[in-house]
């Protein structure tokens, strides 16, 4: 099968990292094309960068989903994601959504480790929109994230793990979920660090990807996934027209 | 005071609707600005539109708020609405929140009547992104709003007001919020027709900016609704982007 | 318009400081009318206090409602509250309902600070009555109360000031309300000594009142805060009975 | 063991129906004494009548209570439970959370079946009050009740039957709880009529308080249940003001 | 009336202290029989030992239920609870849910502390089984039971009351439930050392199971607790299959 | 990779229809073994059959697990899976888990449709449990399971599609999940049947437990799933206690 794997970002380097982490993690046999946004952010830190984000994240699928099986919307926020299921005419999974899911089956109750406190109530309503709260033992957040990331991400494996040790023993997590699709290359040494399991989303999607695929995935006929059908749209770029143009049949 | 009211959609007539609404609702003294959305859907009926006019919502918010003391957005989704909150140094209010905090102040538990069954598990997943699930008591759908909205606004009250007192006597709704802007026109309609409040989001909306202005709002300085500050932003107007640049400090 | 506003306790002194701050925000042309309850506690600090003085406010409005637009209640548990909604066939507005839902329009997540521990368990019930404990970040309560507000109240700036920042910090907290009624002098200093906004019941409820009769309020005719008609009712004051007798048309 | 019974309505003729009820239920050597409120409704049917009961129920306990080893406070809307659980040096248990919670051992959701619409929400909060809303299938009212009540109570048995199997059949409900201490007498009937336990609260609460009483029950010395201490009161009974008189000493 | 006290270990020493303190409780009249589980842990403190002893659980009480009018299950995970009341002809009655729904009639949030941090989760899960997260301020646990059980149970007062006074100060909890049945005997002790109500399982249970005969308890017969009726099972005990066997008819 | 099956009831014919399916959707060079409990029901429709199965299902695979990568729980009540998570040295998935958490990724809201009404409330405790039911949108059972399931099983699609489009309808369903194992063979049936997604549970684990190896899943050094360690049972069979005996390092 072939996935798609959208950086919600306009960083190539995070695409680069995020690329890796996805075929290394994929079943044989499973191609992964890997593109960024077409404008927008180069990470994602607060609200207004998801708002642009999502757009642009729709107008990467429109213009490189087809001839794919399923696609990964992989950015810690899942920009435009429900857009993306109700308009694709292929599964779409966000990192959000598979690492939480997949934490679900490990433990009894996950906690975020992420870099920067400025998202941390975005995640938590995230997690809420998801149901998910109950499941949700922390989100702990690792101050001034920038120089970690840009510079030396390594340096970021301490932090993050005693993020996740104080998840642990204060609030009982006993699954760890990082937040952060950039962070994918530090996972096997945060796994390292730690004793309990840890989740990062683009791995998870990417086999959660292909579990739908796998198990026969059929574009929804009815309900708010379904195509929405043709609208009028103005000053629309022609991709995104075309995903509604294509009419609410499947 | 100057309050921006802007019009999620591209279509005129609906902002005109709405800023008649507007008008007629804010305290002498406001003075009303009203404003489509730059770009996107004509009206907002699936995820994808809500995605496009996030954007064009906050594109429209940074061409036209300097000078306002506040900002509406004034579609039945609340568009871009924590972004705005977060970007811009004024408050801004959306009229799902103002219709639905409102209607907390007068019944125990409101519903919400829609055109349309779309955008049902839409409005479900904001209610409970506002954490406000326990005082929703329904939301019930008309269909076919299409025909009925672009034809002949007013033959839409009649099974709007039968969808309301379903919600009364099947879900014990004691107050009605109107799903939909575009529908601010028929709203005394409706009122005369029930028994219980019927809320919009329109009014609510006005009265709730103008009542944060009244009480002396500042521009948070910490926390996510502060100002994020400086960020490399690719291919984004500069409308935009100057909203950033602006820094962290108010 | 013409506004009630009842303390329901009987200090005198917390009426002047309370009609104080609703005179200041009131929009001009607002006429406050301001009342002690006729009976019960100096301040309200335990659930005994709050039945006394639930009585004691439903007397007061039965006995000063009359000719005014809008009444209301300023004691940080809303005492009586739910009665006086069904009961009176003008709004009626509650502090702690009115802050919280003004809160909500400001930030993620709200805590309240408060002079003394006891009334915490009361304070956290009233939230989850009104279904807005997933907004709630925290309650923040400042030790021996009496001294600080009999003596000297400007000293509880400091402590509440740092009540609150602990509640910013550890809980995540984004928006302050102030928790009591008599505390409404202080709010602008409290407001100074913070980053994030700040809310006091008195100011909140006030502009909510107008707004509700701005919107064009009218009884509910049907549902639990529509007016319950003749009761018979044994050894209760003329003015009382005399809600009741008003009939359940409005 | 003696044990005193408030019915918070001024219903003599109710009064002596919750006895018996108490009576029949009690432990051998459990002496019942029972009160009217000494003011207030005939018949608990709004909110404004649980104020005046609150107060009037809470003056009730602080004559009687002396020489009583527990209290029930019998009308099933709780009136004035935690304050009487906060002054008194005695436990108080209220019909409605001792019929809740007796029913959580019995089944998995329970119903409540009730005479007249009014007082639904009113239950809802309750039990969402006491944080069961989890175990709570639904509440059915029965219309019209005055007439059931007032000329023939047994008349109710059928359409409380028929009630109670709407909930049993369409929300799951397999537990039955009675919603009103004046049905009291007509519980065994209706536990004839269905096929799942039925509760109710009178003989629940009479039971409940002895268990309290049998497992060595003391006053708590902190928290918000200890006891207030004295409290400036103006204008309230003598009764009332010893009860802080009596300090926060037990 | 005669009561079955099952203790879901197979310690006999366990079952002599828990049958001491259910005596100690009983009304006069009750007679209390104690049995062990057949086979099975000598102490619950993990998962697996929950499955275990659930079964064995079963098949005490379809060897010994006969002739008793209501069964307690006294091991501090309610193992086999759900199938025990939807088999037995008799009310039974969990230590866990027992002593959770007694704390909700002495309380606003009760705590529970116990010996070890294994059970926490499971615990945790238990109460929201139950419906009562919202009741529940904290679960503290003591490290290292094995030896303060083992070796000198009075050793365990002073963690313990250390726990709890964490949980009181801490999360507000205003009433205690001591989480495992072998502590019955130093509950006294534990009383003794705290300010707020004490509440253990078997006492509660035993006291819960007398109420519910003193009820007047019926076998359901429509819900999921009435009998399933024969089933067919392979390599199950006679006892056990017995139960089955009597029908679905009560 | 090598994937343990346990059917955990003793029907052959049942272990032959989940094997079958589970082989179907297993990834090329996965390698499924299916085996029955050994002892218990033939068909698990009550909480007793649960308990029962529960421990059946630990000793099933207690003997068969060693040499398999990952083990799956083919009963849609997830018989004793906290417990094999536990002690198991490998991942093991539940079929409602991995059906629940895989119909998230689809739909806003499932709905499960069930064979009987006897475990509608065992599964709304269930999901309830797993921290899901803000995702459940209903549970729906089609009447008089066994003919349907002993004579000709295709005659229940029929039944489960009317259910699975009331659940569409009326509760907002937008994906469907098949509650019963046995049910696997008329999965496709089924899905050619409805206009949403269907999810089984047996197919959904299967997947699951191949995405948790291919993450490089890893045991628990810590929290309530790493392993118990020695603990002292009585009349347990050996290789139950063997999993105890292997100790608490992986």
């Amino acid at each position: 099968m072939r996935l798609l794997v959208v950086n919600p970002n306009v960083s190539a380097s995070h695409t680069e990292t995020i690329a890796a982490a996805a075929r290394e993690v994929a079943t044989p046999g499973t191609i992964i094309d890997a593109v960024n946004a077409p404008f927008g952010p180069r990470y994602i830190d607060s609200r207004g960068e998801v708002v642009i984000s999502a757009y642009a994240t729709l107008m990467a699928l429109a213009r490189h989903a087809d001839g794919h099986d399923a696609a990964v919307i992989a950015g810690f926020v899942d920009p435009g994601l429900g857009a993306a299921k109700e308009l694709l005419p292929i599964p779409v999974v966000g990192i959000v959504e598979a690492a939480c899911l997949t934490a679900c089956l490990l433990g009894t109750r996950f906690a975020i480790v992420a870099l920067g406190p400025r998202l941390v109530p975005v995640f938590r309503d995230l997690v809420r929109g998801y149901g998910l709260s109950e499941r949700l033992a922390a989100i702990e957040a690792v101050d001034d994230p920038d120089e970690l990331l840009v510079e030396n991400r390594s340096a970021a494996v301490a932090p993050l793990a005693a993020a996740a040790r104080t998840a642990i023993e204060r609030a009982g997590a006993d699954v760890i979920v990082v937040g952060g699709a950039p962070l994918a290359d530090i996972v096997p040494e945060l796994t390292n660090a730690l004793d309990v399991p840890v989740i990062d989303g683009v791995r998870s999607a990417v086999r959660q990807a292909e579990l739908l695929v796998g198990l026969g995935w059929r574009k929804p006929r009815t309900g708010s996934y379904s195509r929405p059908g043709p609208r009028p749209l103005l000053g629309v770029p022609s991709e995104i027209a075309a995903l509604y143009a294509a009419g609410s049949e499947n």
